[in-house]
């Protein structure tokens, strides 16, 4: 080699994430299954489509007055509308007094971005393993309890004044009381909500009832960002279509946040890719097709809680001990099994069924051709490690 | 106000750019025009969109084998190939030797890219006002010059080790000697390069002849980055369509600089957006159209030409002052008109013509409606600003 590299320092990167998935790919075994896709499976395990979007993308390529301009640094305007309207309902205390304001993002991996930015990234999990269900009280505690700073290495509780991202705050049922305890908290210890939306509706299929509680939110006077992913309630995974929504005190104070996000965004992507706004847009904004969208997600939340249900009636057919109403307990496409670790890596290891280490799969890659095998694995698998307790 | 606003202390960001288009979209003058867009305009007045896009666009819509799922982290690798292909050519040294990787990206604005990353950031440009040229030996002086690091606050030379970001470096029609000159001179000061690819094409319609200098670079054995946008020669501005490629001096030490892209990448977009990828590889893919494509730049081409063209013999006519020769030895929709800051600041207050301040305008914003009122005004700046002199 005649020259040095210039590159010859630069560090192999250690793999961020789909090291799973990477290894399911690598697997060659028959039945060798992956349950941990982000998106919602169809029955056929092909990932699911609302069923106008493709005829709404043949409406869009076919209209002549449409141009295909930049679009403004912040996104397409009338889609940012109607993702808040989404988010906030239409009458909104927070979009009549223009406090707050949305921006088109094209990313999901907060813990990256956050950890890039120089914070200190801790994850939390509110899964309670004894009592086989998400447990509000568990996320009260890692907000109430006051820790020194000094003491962060091992941070069991969220110290005062972070940023404290929840995603699907919705499935872990807080009740009145206990969402205002959480509120109090986060008021008195300054920890500054960083709601993720990755799906709304697909929990419950009642697409207001999911973010109800960003307006207790709002009615406290809280600030907040909200990203809103909506490329898996939509079915366009290939436009990444989101937007980040930030809510301040008041309007002369988003001006400036205003100013610092339009610089990020024109450094960052300039123009945001406009497809998939186009898409969602043209539903939102049409009464009758945003009636058939939201009766397509409905099926889809019908279909996991079926799922659910044929999962839970096999495992009870096969006499696999353990009650197995946690499953069915839970809402959305993602829910824990309830298995240990051990059990897991049997899955894993000896029946090719590939999970996460904490037992969260995504219950729409189950379907007709595959639930046996599960079943049967997970039957197996919990027998096994019985057996090898005793 | 109940409570303080954790954004109280959040400066109003300085504008970046666009404060010219700004100022024109407040002006209510009826004839202000803005001559300084970025993209082609057609002479209509409107963007101007490859002939074929539209009809892709609908094909794509309607193919029912097409799937939406996420795009793989580094986009869709034939996307990919077809554009190396473009910039290097299909038998290119580094192609076959697995030298090089290519990333899509969504960004254009280095500048502020490389100042958020702690980077000081300077311009140079190569315009001689006096001798109303691209002047090469400009160039070569701010390569050459040797500096030492403290004296880097007003920095008329490159310093050693710096990152040398080359757009549009065709336009500046280096001698082979002059190149030679260049190489060597980055290579002793370890200066490294970083190419822009704007607008592949459109200086010249030939699209091999424009990005002929890469080769030179890589068989002198450099390492480099180049960025390629494709968004402005097949006119699809809403997608953001372009690659970022890495060539190295060897596949192994591409293994590394990879894993760290597809890191940035991962925690930036994700899976980045595909509709623009997908009309752009089906053109480039299918030889019939990506003749008919070649075909419609070079109609471009030739409408800036003509339009430079009419713009001369308007102002010989006229009996402007001064030699316009200069408007037609320059390549490309962005030239420079060889005007004053006196001058331009004329057009711009008296006349409402906005362009910037170094006088380099879009002359495809130049169209029949138009094209006398600019003259007329330009006659006038030239004729004021020679009075005002006496």
């Amino acid at each position: 080699m005649p020259s040095l590299s210039v590159f010859t320092d630069v560090p192999l990167a250690q793999k961020l994430e789909g090291s799973l998935l990477k290894t399911y790919k690598q697997d060659d075994h028959p039945n060798k299954m992956f349950l941990a896709y982000s998106v919602c499976m169809t029955k056929e395990g092909q990932p699911w489509v609302s069923s106008m979007v493709r005829n709404i993308r043949l409406q869009i390529a076919q209209d002549p007055s449409l141009n295909y301009e930049y679009m403004p640094v912040m996104g397409m305007n009338s889609f940012i509308q109607a993702s808040l309207s989404l988010l906030f309902g239409k009458n909104s205390q927070v979009i009549m007094e223009n406090r707050l304001i949305g921006s088109c993002v094209p990313t999901e991996s907060y813990g990256l971005i956050f950890q890039d930015l120089g914070f200190s990234v801790y994850e939390y999990s509110f899964w309670d393993s004894t009592k086989l269900c998400l447990d509000p009280s568990m996320l009260l505690d890692v907000v109430e309890v006051e820790v020194p700073r000094s003491e962060t290495l091992y941070l069991q509780q969220a110290p005062r004044g972070c940023v404290f991202v929840m995603g699907n705050v919705t499935n872990c049922k807080l009740s009145q009381s206990q969402w205002i305890k959480l509120m109090s908290t986060m008021k008195s210890k300054r920890i500054f909500p960083f709601f993720d939306i990755p799906c709304q509706g697909l929990s419950t299929g009642d697409l207001e009832e999911e973010t109800r509680f960003l307006k207790y939110f709002v009615s406290r006077g809280f600030e907040f960002f909200c990203s809103q992913s909506l490329s898996k309630i939509f079915g366009i995974y290939d436009e990444g279509v989101g937007i980040l929504v930030v809510v301040a005190l008041s309007n002369e104070l988003l001006l400036c946040v205003l100013s610092q996000l339009m610089n990020y965004a024109r450094a960052l992507w300039l123009s945001p890719p406009s497809m998939g706004a186009r898409i969602i847009t043209s539903i939102l904004c049409n009464p009758a097709l945003q009636g058939e969208w939201k009766q397509s997600l409905e099926g889809v939340v019908d279909n996991i809680m079926l799922i659910k249900e044929k999962v839970k009636e096999k495992l009870r057919l096969l006499g696999t001990p353990g009650s197995w109403d946690h499953i069915t307990e839970q809402k959305g496409p993602h829910s824990y099994l309830g298995l240990s670790s051990q059990q897991v890596e049997y899955l894993v290891k000896k029946r090719h069924i590939y999970i996460p280490r904490n037992g969260r799969i995504n219950f729409t890659c189950i379907n007709a051709c595959n639930i046996d095998y599960i079943t049967q694995s997970i039957n197996e698998a919990v027998l096994f490690t019985k057996d090898s307790e005793k």
